[in-house]
Parts: structure tokens; sequence; C-alpha cells
């Protein structure tokens, strides 16, 4: 068996190098040995690797108070592309970003989610060759496809797993079909843990604990803690939608029980409310303006909507305490009165030291949070140790 | 400025060393090597540093199949010693464990914390040094104090922060009174957290997503993401005593919200709801017997205790997804009815996915629990970079 092992293992280190540089900030080589704690001779053969591969670029020499300057050393983001999917219950969203998040071009379109996952994967790869045409970038520059889904999925298959609201798609082998369109590694996760990412990547990269809470069709949270998604043990983690409202039970729920927040709150829930009211869809469709004219019911309604949301979110922040509360998804992007009745409730309800610094804010990444969230994830996974090695030349 | 930098910083890697062996499994310098991605040379160092601490011993020789055998090295928990308190409302408990969490000597006793900081640590310093007499080590194997507290504590400062049920504590200096007395670091942090992390070291090694809930005086849990204790923003997290229990709005808290879970179901609830029936303050003392002699109110009100409680749990599986909810706490240690009332509305209540493998258990480490994460806690703290250079020779 001696002769079995492999001759050249991935050399431990290449994803401390860049996990390092990836925050942007240029090193020199003794920089990075005193930051890693790995020996001057194994960091100088890790940088000499990420240079040929692209993944390093050499960005001149830092300034030195004497002697010659130590060349330094930068992570090369724009050297890879991701392919980002976002499947919402009733749109699509496509993008072709780079390894450090910035979008390169994209595309969305109206889609249901319900026409199942061969109709909806074949237009994600459609839309995934024009956009890689568009950029105009060589196929081996893909590096992997990440996917958002709006329903749990099974971590380690990456398959939807009784998904309440994407009939058909129980067990769907999304990896498998997109890899044979691309290629490349494809990573599935839930949305609400995309938006998190996302989120959390682009506007507050140094907060440890965050909770980015969508409300829309479904309503459900992505948690950060220790500035990573918290997936939980089988991938569940952050369902909100089916948490109990106090005061709620006489609601039933779609689920069978009584009293959950995505019976009393979601777009759909608002929506039955509003239309009982004898409004109707057509208005139902731009509350945001009913809101600014001051309409009552779409004041009343987003209010409740608002405490019932509040009153759960009350205790989650109870149980993790985070510095940042983030809502998002398609109700809460045009309604402050949805925000401030949330607001309200959050800091009403929970203990005083867990709100002392807390910031409850509407998502500044908007329609884009998932897709970036889907790049995310595939960044981290292609630069990490026993995947990088895909990556070297 | 060439000529100020530090002669001997303290080698990277010792913790990275220290972290591998910590599981108790000796490793030779080769797979040292491999599994930390440093230099043959720098393992070679570290291991002479940590050898020559003591923190580290040769455990002979692995087995090979031809060529000399490669020396091995073990973690030596034993070489250095903690002292770890637990101060709960009403009880004292002192202990000196190792560094692997192996309790060397205890003493508990009673004592109301509302007697004040001053009195407690006293009490807490003088069974300190009678254990360290118990046990017979040299002052210098002393490497840290852990203090667990039945309140919120600022994670910084070690200091208690707006305590509901600790009279004269808000603020209060326990690592400097305690520093004092001991010489050594003092680390302080909820009791529920330690409790956590005591039950999860303990018993659940290898579990990532644990929560632990503390059912007594108060209500309270720790939660364990990624195998580490979740403390949040300002070390707050794990309130649930103040979430709203949907149903109990009618009952207000003492904190003035209305329908919180410990105004419903902690042990003062439910006395407070016995003797409202007329019954004795004796026999709530001892509502275990009562429960196994099947008195009515004693299985009633466990039940709705439990029930209760369920509901909020329920609500924290659907948000975390743990693969263990631990019950622990005096109300929890002697009632089954308690355990199963809780089990039961977190699985009708829950996703199904959240719980398809979700274990609910009664504590396993009882009334150690919160002694074993102090101790967990400072071996943490003094194995950690920055930390671990106190304990070199």
């Amino acid at each position: 068996m001696g002769q079995t092992r492999r001759p050249t293992a991935v050399p431990a280190g290449l994803s401390a190098v860049l996990a390092l540089l990836r925050d942007g900030v240029p090193r020199s080589r003794a920089e990075l040995v005193a930051q890693t704690g790995h020996a001057r001779s194994t960091i100088a053969q890790r940088i000499d690797l990420l240079l040929e591969s692209g993944l390093l670029a050499h960005r001149g020499a830092a300034t030195s108070t004497g002697g010659r300057p130590p060349e330094i050393f930068a992570f090369a983001p724009t050297s890879r592309i991701i392919l980002a999917a976002d499947i919402g219950a009733a749109h699509l969203q496509v993008a072709v970003t780079d390894l450090g998040g910035t979008v390169l071009a994209q595309r969305g379109e109206i889609a249901a989610i319900a026409d199942g996952p061969e109709a909806i994967l074949a237009r994600v790869s459609a839309l995934g060759f024009e956009l890689l045409e568009e950029v105009g970038r060589p196929r081996r520059d893909l590096v992997g496809v990440g996917v958002g889904v709006p329903g749990p999925v099974e971590h380690e298959t990456g398959r939807p797993r009784n998904p309440p609201i994407m009939p058909g798609w129980d067990g769907a082998d999304i990896p498998g079909v997109l890899a044979e369109s691309f290629r490349t590694p494809v990573l599935v996760d839930n949305d609400v843990n995309l938006m998190a990412a996302g989120e959390h990547w682009s506007l507050y990269p140094g907060v440890d604990d965050l909770v980015f809470v969508k409300v829309a069709t479904g309503i459900g949270a992505g948690i950060i803690t220790e500035g990573r998604v918290h997936r939980g043990a089988q991938g569940a983690a952050g369902d909100l939608g089916h948490i109990a409202v106090p005061g709620g039970e006489a609601v039933t729920c779609t689920c069978g029980n009584t009293g959950c927040l995505e019976a009393l709150a979601s777009r759909s829930a608002v929506r039955a409310a509003w239309l009982a009211a004898g409004r109707s869809n057509e208005e139902a469709e731009d509350v945001s303006t009913l809101i600014a004219t001051g309409d009552a019911l779409a004041l009343d309604l987003s209010r409740r909507a608002g405490r019932d949301i509040g009153s759960v979110l009350a205790g989650t922040v109870s149980l993790l305490n985070p510095s940042v509360v983030v809502i998002g998804g398609s109700m809460a992007m045009d309604n402050p009165i949805l925000l401030e009745a949330i607001s309200d409730v959050i800091l009403t309800r929970s203990l005083a030291l867990a709100t002392r610094d807390l910031r409850i804010v509407r998502t500044g990444t908007g329609a884009q949070a998932a897709v970036l969230g889907a790049s995310r994830m595939v960044a981290d996974h292609v630069l990490s140790d026993g995947a990088i090695e895909s990556l070297l030349v």
C-alpha cells in the first residue's frame, strides 16, 4: 500500500493565504508569514502556486524605511467567474460574478417555480449560457454555479426536502442537472440563507451576528453567526414562517398548526385580508403607493403584519442577540410602515441589553441579495481546502 | 524603530498543535505536520516548547510497518489546574479541575446571591483556597478561574449587566476581586452558557448544534453553534425567559411585558400556582414524589409548564435546527412529565425536517454542568493564541 499515496497532495496553507487576502488588503511575504503562522519557505511556495494560477497578483512594492522594499501581493477576484441563480416562487434571476462578488452581467425574468425543475433548470441553463457569452470569458474561467431556492435544502446533497411552495421539486437533483450543463461544481441553498450571506458580504462584512428576514410569499430568516451562515443540523435553520405568533391562535396555517407567522403576515395572508375587506387585486399589487397616499386599510394591514413579524423577531433577538436585523423580501422593499412596526415590537419585547446597540434596517442589496449570496457560497467553497486544487494550473 | 520589535514573539502554531491534541488522540510529528499545515521544523520546535512546559507528554512510539517507529505525543490535561465556580440564586458550587474537565475536588453550599458580591465572592475565595489545599498542587499550576452567574454578563469585562435576580451585582467587578485572591486570569459568563458548554464538552463533543435549557428560578438557554457557545453581540443570547408564550397574554411578568415564559413556567410561577390552589409550601419542595404518586395537581402544573416551555422551544428549534435539546435546571432534574410535555409540543410545532433526527433529552451532567463549563471556558482561553505564552516555562 506504500506505493499508492498521492505523490503531490494539495499544499496546506493555500487556503489560509487566500482567506487573509480576500479582505482586499495586499500583503508582503513577511506579513503572510506572520499572519498565517506558516514558515517562510511554505509561504513563498504557496504564493508562487497562486500567482501561477492567477488567483494572486503582484501589487508593486510596499513602502519601506530603508533597503529594498518588499514585494506585495493581492487577491485577484477577477481571475475567475461564478454563475449565480436565484430561483424565486415567481421569478428567476441569473448573474455572472467574479470571485469578489462584483456582478459582471445579469438577467431576470418572470417564471413560476410550479412549472417544475425540468422547465426552470432549463431556463437557468439557457440564461447562464447567454450571460457567459455576454461576458466573453473562456469557459475554463467558470469555477462553479450557486443556486438559491425558496425552500429547505439538504445541505450535503443540494436537493430540496419537502419544500412547501415548490411543487414537484422534492428531492430534485439540481446539482446533477446543472453540472451536466456547466461541468463545474454546483452548490444549492435556501434563498434566505443566501440573502443573509449576500447582504452580510456586501454591506456588513465586519459584523459577526446578523439576521436577515425575507418577507414575501413566505417568511423566513437567514442567520449569520460568527460571520458565517448558520444552517443547523439538517440545513433547516431560519424557519420563522411557522413559529406561533402570540395572539394568532385563531388562524389556521396550511401546515395544519395554528397561529403560524406565515398565515398571518406573509404576502398571501395580507392579500387575503385585503380582498376580504372588499378591495381589488390590482390595488394589492401596489400597496406602496397606497401607503404613500395614506390609505387607511393599507396602513392598518402593514402595521398588523409588522407587529406579528416583530413579535416573532423579538424572540429571535432575545435568543440570538444579533448586531443587525435586516428586513428584506418583496413586501419589505417599499413599505416603511412595516419596518417601523417591526422595530417597535422588537424594542418593546426584547431584553434591553440585546437591543442596546441593535440596528434594525431595510435590505441594502435588495433584489440582488440572493445572487450575491449564491456567488459567495461558491467562492467560499472553491477557495477552501480540498476544492482549491482544481483551480491550480 | 527596527530595534524595538519583540525578540521572541509567541511562536504561531502552538495553539494549533494543542487544539488537535485536546481530542485525546496521541499523534506523531508527521501527523501534526499534515493536520496543522505547518512546516516540519515549526512543528518540531512547538512540540519541544510544549513538552518543556509539561502540556504535552511522550506517549511511547506508534506502531510501524518498518523502520524506526515514530515518537508520538499526547496532550497532558493533568499538567495544570483550573478553579471553577457556579454561583446560583441560592447555592454555590466550587470545583478544581484539570485542563480536560476532570473534577479533582469540589464543594457546594447553600448561599443566597442577594447577599451581594462582597459576601459571595469571599465564600468563593475561601472555598477555592480550601480546595487548592485539598488537591495539594503547587499554586503555579493554577492557570485560571472560571465563574458562572445567573444573569447577563458583558463578555469583554466579565461584569453582570442589569441582572434581574442578582440584586447588588450590577457591574460588579468579579474578575478584579477574584484575580486579587488567585493571581490568575478570571473569566465570567452566564451560568446557562456554561451549562451548555459543560454538557457539550462532557457528553456531546461531536455535536455541532446543541441548545441547553435551564428551567429553575429563571428560564434561559445556552446555545452551541458549530461546537462553540454563541454569545451574541452583547453576550445576551439565550434569553428564553422573556419570550412571549402564545396564549399566555393574560399573565404579566416582573419585566412589565405580558406572557413571558418565566412568568408562566419557572419554578416561582409554578410554586405560585401551587399555593394559589391551596397546597402547602412543603409539598411544593418535593414535586417529584408527588408526581411519582400521581398527584393530579402536580401532574397538571408540570404538564402546563412543559407545554409553555415546549411552545417557546418549538420556535427555537425552527430557528436554529439543533441536533440536541438538553433540558436541565432544578425543575427538570426529576420531573419526567415536564420533559414529556416539552417534547410533545416541539415535535408537533416545529418543521418536520428540523425534528427528524432531533434528540430531546434530560441533562446528563446535572448539577455539575456549570462548573464543567466554567472549566472549559478557562481551558479554551489559556490554550489559545495570545494566552498560551503564560503557560510556557
